[in-house]
C-alpha cells in the first residue's frame, strides 16, 4: 500500500507511492512537452466501449442520452486507474522515529465529463455542463459520510503544464483523511477573520469587488466571476456565489444551472484570451460533514465554498516556489479587462 | 514604481508589476520549452565585456585573477536588470477598500557567478566554488543590516522548468520589507517544535538521519546531505551543518568551504543520476538581525541554516499546487539511494 507521510516542521502531508520510479522515468517528462495520452479516440483508455470500463463504475449520469455508437452516458465515474489513496482499509496512525506516518486511505475517483474524446464540456452546452458540475455535487455529498475521510476535492487539468493525465476531458474528486495544508490555511485564515470581524471574509471580498469592479469579469444572478486582488499567478481567477455558504453541495438546482453557465462562458474567454491555454480549477469547499463539527465552532459561518481557475502560463521562479511571495506579471485589474473583452 | 499587495486569507503578500504584460506575452512561454536567452557568448548579456556592465556593480570578487579576454573577476553582483523590488524609498503601508499595500522596497540582485557562458560552478572546482558561496555569505550580512528588510532569501534557478531567467551561470539575492509567507511557515514550525521539545528540530533531524542512514546521501565534517522524509518533490534533498546555527552568514571559513565541496559534489550526483535536470536551490536562513531580535524570543536557539535542492522534473497536479498535499513518485530511501551512488 501506499503511504502517507508528514513533513514534521510543515505538518503538511503528502503520498508516497509504494513503487518508486527511477530517475530515467522523469526524464522525458520534463524534456517533452507532450501529453502522457495524446491518443486518438480509438486507442483512448476513457472512450467509450475502451479500456476504463474495466475498471469499477461509480455513479452514471445516462437520462435523456440518445445511445448511439456505445455513446449512451453524458458523465461517469469511475476508481481511479492507479489510485493513490484507496477506500479499504484502517487509518493505521503510528510513529517512525521522530515522524509521522499513516495508511494511504481515501478515494481517488476519475470524473469522464463526456464520451467524446475531443469536446469539451464547456464546448458541448449548458445542459451538458449542468450534468459535469451535478457529478461534483453527487461525488462530494456521497464521500462526506465516510468518517474516516476528512476533505474531498475536485479539480480538473487541462493541459501537460497543469498535470493533466489523459487527453479526453475528465476531472478528479480525492477525499484525504487529513486536511491538505493548503486548504488549511485557507479556513484558518477564514476562521480569523470572522473572530475579529464576526463576518465571513468572503462575503465581505464579494461585497467589495462589486463595490470597486475593477477585478469584475462577469456576473449572473447568483455568482461573480473576478480576479482577485492579490491572486498567485497572472489572469488566476475566482467564482464566488452570492448567498453565504460554506457547502458546496448544498448548491441549489437553480444556482447549479447558473455555476454550470458562468463557469462555461469565462471558461471559453479564457480561452479565446489566452489562446487555449493550460489551466486547472480546484472547488474549495467546506471540510467533510463530521470533523466539520469539531473542527468549526462557528458551523460554517467563517467559510464561504468557491472556485479558483488558474491558467498555467508562467513558469514559477525557485524564489516564488519555495517563498510563496509570487511576482505577477500582469495587474489583476488589466487581467480582468483582458478577460472581460474575450 | 511596482507594488507589494497582500492576500487577506493567506496573509501571503505578492509583487505586482507595474507594466503588465499582455496575453499574447504569455503564450510562448507555455509552448516552448527553451531558455528565454539561450544566446551565444557573444550576445549574453551577462559575459564579460557585454550589456551588464552598464548597470551597478554592487561587489566583485577579483583576487588573484589571472585577466585574459575581459575574464578578470571570479564573480560579481549586479543590480537585477528589471528590478521587482527597488532599494530606495520607504514602505508605505496603506490599505485600499479592506485590502493592503505596500511599495515594492527591497533589494534584487543578480550573482553572475563566474565569467564563463558555458561553464557551472561546480564544473570550474572547489576554489571557484567556494568564491560563489563566499559571494552569498557576502550580500547576506551586508543586507541584514538595512532596517527595512526583514528577510534576505538566495536562490538558484537552472533550466527553463526551474524559471531560469539567463543561459550565463547566475543565482539571485531577493530581500523583502516582509518575511514571504513560505519561510514564515517554516519558522513558525520550528518555534512550536522548539516551544514543545526544547531542542531545534533541525539538530534532531540531522540526528535521526544519521541514526538511520537510509536517507542520507554524503556526509562531510560539517554537513549531511539527505533526502528529506516528507518532501515535496522526488529527488529533492537538503544540506544541514551539524553545527546548530541560525544564520548563514555566521559560517566559519572552514565551514565555508566544506559547504561549496558537499554542494558541489551533491550537484555532480543529482546531474549524473537525472542527466542535468533543471533545479532549484534555496538557501534558508534565520530572518535578518533587526527584526530577528523582535520576532525570536528565543533568540535564534529554534531555527538553523540549511540549503534544499529541488530538481524540477515532475510536473505538478492541480490537487498538489492548490492544497499542497504532494504526490510522491520515488519514495525518498529510494531516491537517496540513487543520488549516493550516482
Amino acid at each position: 500500500m501506499n503511504e502517507l507521510r508528514k513533513d514534521p516542521i510543515l505538518n503538511r502531508w503528502v503520498a508516497i507511492l509504494k513503487d518508486s520510479k527511477a530517475p530515467e522515468h522523469y526524464i522525458n517528462e520534463y524534456t517533452e512537452n507532450i501529453s502522457p495520452d495524446s491518443a486518438s479516440d480509438n486507442e483512448c483508455l476513457l472512450c467509450p466501449g475502451n479500456q476504463h470500463e474495466a475498471y469499477t463504475e461509480i455513479f452514471t449520469i445516462k437520462e435523456d442520452c440518445e445511445s448511439s455508437n456505445n455513446h449512451d452516458w453524458h458523465t461517469k465515474v469511475i476508481s481511479m486507474i492507479k489510485p493513490v489513496l484507496q477506500i479499504e482499509g484502517e487509518l493505521g496512525r503510528k510513529g517512525v522515529g521522530m515522524y509521522d506516518k499513516m495508511n494511504s486511505i481515501g478515494a481517488n475517483e476519475l470524473i469522464i465529463e463526456s464520451p467524446y474524446h475531443n469536446t469539451q464540456p464547456e464546448d458541448l452546452g449548458i445542459s451538458h455542463m449542468i450534468k459535469v458540475i451535478s457529478t461534483y455535487r453527487h461525488r462530494i455529498s456521497q464521500l462526506e459520510s465516510d468518517p474516516r475521510l476528512r476533505y474531498t476535492l475536485i479539480h480538473k487539468d487541462y493541459g501537460k503544464a497543469a498535470g493533466e493525465q489523459y487527453k479526453h476531458p475528465h476531472s478528479h474528486v480525492i477525499a484525504t483523511p487529513v486536511i491538505p495544508k493548503g486548504i488549511k490555511e485557507e479556513l484558518d485564515g477564514a476562521k480569523a477573520y470572522y473572530q475579529y470581524k464576526e463576518r465571513c471574509i468572503f462575503c465581505d471580498i464579494v461585497n467589495e469587488e462589486l463595490r470597486t469592479g475593477a477585478r469584475v469579469i462577469m456576473e449572473t444572478k447568483n455568482f461573480v466571476a473576478f480576479v482577485p486582488f492579490a491572486p498567485k499567478s497572472p489572469f488566476e481567477y475566482w467564482i464566488l456565489p452570492r448567498r453565504h455558504n460554506c457547502a458546496f453541495q448544498e448548491i441549489s438546482d437553480e444556482e447549479l444551472e447558473d455555476f454550470s453557465f458562468i463557469l462555461m462562458e469565462t471558461i471559453k474567454k479564457m480561452g479565446a484570451a489566452l489562446k487555449n491555454p493550460p489551466y486547472n480549477y480546484v472547488l474549495h469547499t467546506a471540510p467533510n460533514r463530521i470533523p466539520r463539527k469539531n473542527y468549526w465552532h462557528t458551523l460554517g459561518e467563517d467559510f464561504h465554498w468557491h472556485m479558483e481557475i488558474m491558467p498555467q502560463i508562467a513558469i514559477k521562479t525557485g524564489f516564488e516556489m519555495d517563498s510563496e511571495f509570487y511576482i505577477l506579471t500582469t495587474k489583476p485589474e488589466d487581467a480582468a479587462n483582458y478577460l472581460k473583452g474575450a
